[in-house]
């Protein structure tokens, strides 16, 4: 049993350069994020994925958009890829969040697996559910070439999930907007083969805000 | 304290292609190795890194002096950027050491942190060399980018040394030829923000061999 999960996080929505948690909130794509998908888009073309999987939200499932019309693949939703529930976090800017929440935001930085959002998720679930993702994958696509458009924290989780680290590794893996990361699961064992290409993005390039 | 340390693995040497076990022994880069460490070189601009180190084995030296001509940085010779001695592996083809080593191959593939190369190295000796590598980046180059040019085990050995993992997780990362890839120390956590990165090469791009 192979398959090859290309990971992809959704191009810049209206809320990423202002520095606010997301969560299962739901804005749209930047302008800059529809500009982006399009690149992000061609430059998957090259590893022919016989099928392409989405977050539900408006930022993935958007940027899978550009990835279907591009590739010719139709858009499965997976509930499975939605981004971590923030909580009370979800609509506030970092700045606000470091005031409200200190202790919780340190928590967040240096023992994210020890966080759970009040009125929201903690990184166990997401763990589960991304982890099922892969197992299904496993099943239905072996031999295949796959791509998932998600987000932040399960595509963190799930690089954590596929190499099987403990969960204290979240934070050790670049995830900028528009990236794409390769999990491959071959028969001896699961490689992080690529991680966080942004090199198509040219100038709409921005490097992500920690710890969002 | 932080340092960005740039991987890169030499480009293709003359024995890459035809799947021979290297290590101490000192084959020059391939005619194609020439190109692709042209084309790497110029993708490392951007970076403007301030230090550039290279294993002393002319398939690194020579991918090195690409760089520093292109950089104009000067190359420090560092031997803990040196390949694992393969010992009696050392010149042999894979083929050959699956039929007179078999169940030390298999170790090789499935539990690397066990292998002893007969007249060579363990893993637990690079992890040593290279962990003392990031120490001395550390101490020397706070708030800098430098280059670090070595070979696929030293390289995935500093992955693992680098984000804190078990050895076990060794062959957990993409590590092709002439690939660069970054490891961020920043204050709260080390991130292995870019990995195996060969885009630049086109044409040029060769995949490595597993278990090489």
């Amino acid at each position: 049993m192979a398959v090859r999960i290309i990971y992809v996080r959704h191009a810049e929505s209206l809320w990423n350069p202002i520095g606010k948690y997301q969560g299962r909130l739901d804005p749209e794509l930047s302008e800059r994020g529809h500009k982006q998908a399009q690149l992000l888009a061609k430059a998957l073309k090259k590893y022919n994925p016989t099928a392409l999987y989405s977050s539900p939200l408006k930022r993935t499932y958007m940027t899978a958009e550009y990835i279907s019309k591009e590739l010719g693949l139709p858009i499965n939703v997976d509930e499975d890829l939605i981004e971590i529930d923030h909580g009370d976090w979800s609509g506030m800017l970092v700045e606000k969040v470091k005031e409200e929440y200190p202790e919780m935001f340190r928590q967040w930085l240096y023992e994210p697996q020890n966080v759970n959002f009040p009125n929201g998720e903690d990184l166990h679930k997401v763990y589960e559910r991304v982890k099922r993702f892969q197992e299904k994958a496993l099943e239905k696509h072996n031999g295949e070439t796959i791509v998932a458009v998600s987000h932040t924290v399960p595509i963190r989780a799930s690089f954590v999930a596929g190499l099987n680290l403990p969960l204290d590794k979240f934070w050790s893996f670049g995830c900028d907007n528009a990236s794409y990361s390769i999990l491959d699961y071959d028969t001896v064992r699961p490689i992080l083969y690529k991680l966080n290409n942004t090199y198509f993005l040219g100038e709409l390039f921005v490097p992500a805000l920690d710890a969002l």
